[in-house]
């Protein structure tokens, strides 16, 4: 029994509303239950210097959390002077995610930086940020592809993410803060809009998993990245 | 004629939304037009060092701006490793202002955390932080009061802010950021709910300003914060 | 009663010594009383890179303390790897205010760096710093008219500052140590030549105040200010 | 064909030669191939702040590369004054990977730090780092078991790691540098002494892979594993 | 024949200014000719951490230069965030010269912090340091005997120090900065006041220098310390 | 008797172990005795900004030390986020040292950056780390010539160091960690092949000494330092 009384295999309630803020090109705020995730897509004509002149575009991802975010209160991070270790993990991951399903040749010498800054944290934040990145990025590129900046779209597929786990002996898709507490065994699965994986992360503190329970998991994580791709569609008014 | 189409004293549309995140102690998403700061309110047990075992609390406050709450993107000071000089002088004047209507002989050893982060900034973002401040302080302070955690209440008074400054050669309120932008003298008033002044901030980069100047912007403060505090008595349930 | 046995309008002792160093293109060691502040301007053949190219000069000041400036050793902000927030908040000030009197677009593609560094404090080394910046600001521009590589003034108007606080319940000029620690609401005026207000900052930690206090505070600033303009003069050798 | 020549489930020469310095508790050369990381366990008589009063142990781990352990000198961390996202990264990832096999309450109140110094690098830095901080972990408490400071042994498995890609359509086994840089897709197991799994991390910046390559890379990811196991013990003497 | 006419062996003007600010237990304003450091000697009833308890006290020293103090303005270390490596390798020179002469268990458990801050530079800045250090040291040292809170004397000798170099093929003593910058080899000697040595520093960046050179540099230097002595015991009133 | 048991004059057993790892265009693994240092020459094509476009090169050096080099763990600098007033001290010596047997015309534009890393500290460091870091800079320029990019070697001299000191009242050559830790003055001489003095660096923290000393111990570094040319010209091929 799960702490919600949700079943294994179901998400929480999931919502993105699309234009929260007014000034970013794309703009999503994403909830995973009560994870709430304010997402905005930054376009920008200039790319990195590793890549100037290269003719390709570049996407990136910067991820923060309120103090307050939290059940307890947090440090600002800009206050302390420096991103933790966790901070960089997540932004570096959300930035691969959204990068595999973007042809960079197609998006010209421009960069997207898309800021995931949590807004309410209850467990699977960097998933949620994941998914809302997806809609802000897509709307962010309607628009250039409206304009005629773009000849044509550079967006492969659809991303989202999902966190399974196996809390107390059962696998579980969608951790909540609870679960995600005293799971011992968790991972996050970014999965394409073509059922592939692009990136999965597994990690056992406490009891180590075997094979069976990452397929198990995984065949979780496909359940709950299909109405996420559903729900994001929706979002983009695709 | 004001770009917004105001009036000289009219303020833009004011909204406090309390309980808009769910952990904090007390929380507000504080609106002036489309300038949003989400303020929230820790309490912990616990005082800075130069205060410990003085047998009083402290009010203090941090500010922050998401990378895109602006029209073109900012750098993110948790990834710079600093906090700009503006964002210091900014919490700093928040922290000040609350101080000025808290008694905090009354509030026990305890701190009191205020986190504005800026949402969405159209102008004004200092003075719609102060005023959403007092809200979160209110309900955080009422909770403690319905807990019997404190005997009488600390806070004195009723504490809002508003900007003024001379548009175009007339004096306005509330400026939002196109007239921010083009005014060259502009000042930020705090004022207390019994009339008195807490902190005055006037500043002319152009065209300085005479004493008659100032007495009318302090006029204008006057009636902008005599609708703050309305609402915020409505938000805070008072 | 003030400490000092000064009267309510009476300021410090008023010293300007200009070349008390020999480097820089105008340099003034000022002292209001037992606050010491050594002014340099530095003039440099560039502007910073918001500027570049825009056919227009820069005026900028930083602001530092020595260790042992005051009763006791403050730790040294480039031992703790950075400026406080007050160091911020007073050099963003300095700087504010020389270019309220400083016509840009005629001081040509230069930059005039500001630094003042506090020798010894006693209350008020922000006015100090102001108003000895004109000074070092005047011998540094009137070296480039001498030189000929300005074809005309830039500066438009003296500037100088000075506070202003209720002690004891009496509003006087130009608070020392003792005074400023104990008051609990002050101001600083930064006024032109020709009376007008650059910058006014009022802050009242303890007792708020009212409009009354206001303008007698600023009546008190503009004699002291009177008194320092003409002081200014005779150190620039005008 | 792999460049080195080697078979698509050949490791590269493992070698692990302890007591390369003789300072530390525990001390462990490892190379994979080319790639050489110097691995010292140190055991303080202390715990990290959160853990203080709880009866247990921490292990944890740090990750440097020298500038020149690479083709072109990298900059030196200490001298940029910040570790890098991906620094953070792996010591966070090592640390979690020789936590899962010691029982931190086994261990008392002590720390044991890992360094892992990045001699040379070739490819798989991080998976050589876990492989040889078991060795040099488990050196290190033997040395306490020997001198009597622990009652039971700690440590409840071994654990190592191995990389394994898709280098040209093909799956292969710990890849080397050149593999590393084409390679699309490939991921880190971090596995235990008993078959089971700790991290599994998978990245696909390129093309994505379905669940059958990932199964078959878990695969590879075992062989490699059982013959670390088996260097690991002899190295360790036991 | 050198720059400014002095013979080789010729020391710049020496003046040490007790008391020339006064907040600090002891002052001096050093000038070695147009070089002038301003020195306060602080002190503090505790002792860095690694001495608590240790019924010994401590002297160390920290060094700065005003941004303005050279010919043309260097950076402020407190605005880059760091301290140069330059400026800590002063500093640690200055403290290590000064603790050569002073019994630290016959201060008890007190730190005095010795800050020497450049106000005007022209060659020899920790020369002039180290010997205006002894200066303020020798006043704070007298307060504490002559108000009892010291039993004994815990100074052993004086300390002085100058430089000496190779201009234009000929040793001379105190260069200023025209000789400082185009020797290729010189060297800073800090000498007892009983005739030995606590530091010697000599460093050929061009030309490199033999044994011979090494004791005529040395033999200079005694002759420069010897006036340097007679002039501090002046300045302290002994 | 020294705790080694060595005779005052007697060198701990020298080793230069040259291509330690392979990336670099020089390297050379150092040791006196158990004091173990890793140096890499990188050569880059491009000089620092201050010499752009000078037709001459530079050499540089930065050093660093494992954190468990030494008998307790010390703290990585890269995480502490700077460096150590003691590690930037040694790293500008080693540069100075190089640069001391440079002709930097000859060089051309190019860029030599030695890392010296401390794999294992036994007293010493600096000074082994500066005889190592010629033989890494030979191999590195001997490559540079034998592929013609050098017209002319630029490698005036040889250079190497070796630290002298008052061991129980004794001048010793060459100290250990346990001899370095009680000698009260020490001393640091770098020596050119031909018999000159690049830098002498001789510190008194207790005992100080006398010119009779300052000579003994020069004449004992000759010693120590004609054996280390000799090892070092094998090592490098010569």
């Amino acid at each position: 029994m799960r702490p919600s009384g949700r079943a294994p295999d179901q998400m929480r309630e999931l919502r993105f509303e699309p234009a929260f803020t007014k000034h970013a090109e794309g703009c999503c705020l994403v909830s995973f239950g009560d994870t709430r995730v304010l997402v905005t897509a930054s376009v920008e004509d200039r790319v990195p210097p590793f890549l100037r002149g290269k003719g390709q575009g570049w996407v990136t991802a910067e991820y923060g959390m309120l103090p307050r975010a939290t059940h307890t209160r947090g440090n600002r991070e800009a206050a302390k002077g420096k991103q933790s270790g966790r901070t960089q993990e997540i932004q570096r991951l959300i930035g691969r995610s959204l990068r595999a399903v973007v042809d960079l040749t197609k998006l010209g010498e421009r960069q997207v930086i898309v800021d995931c800054d949590v807004i309410q944290a209850d467990g699977g934040t960097r998933t949620a940020a994941i998914s809302g990145a997806w809609v802000a990025l897509r709307i962010a590129i309607d628009k250039l592809l409206a304009a005629g900046s773009l000849a044509a779209d550079p967006i492969i597929s659809q991303v989202a993410a999902v966190s399974c786990g196996i809390y107390e002996g059962n696998p579980v898709l969608d951790l909540d803060y609870i679960e995600d507490s005293s799971a011992h065994s968790d991972g996050n699965f970014v999965l394409t809009g073509d059922g592939n994986i692009v990136e999965a992360q597994l990690t056992a503190e406490g009891a180590t998993f075997d094979e069976e329970s990452l397929l198990r998991l995984l065949r979780l994580a496909r359940m709950g990245c299909d109405q996420i791709f559903r729900a994001q569609l929706k979002a983009a008014g695709q």
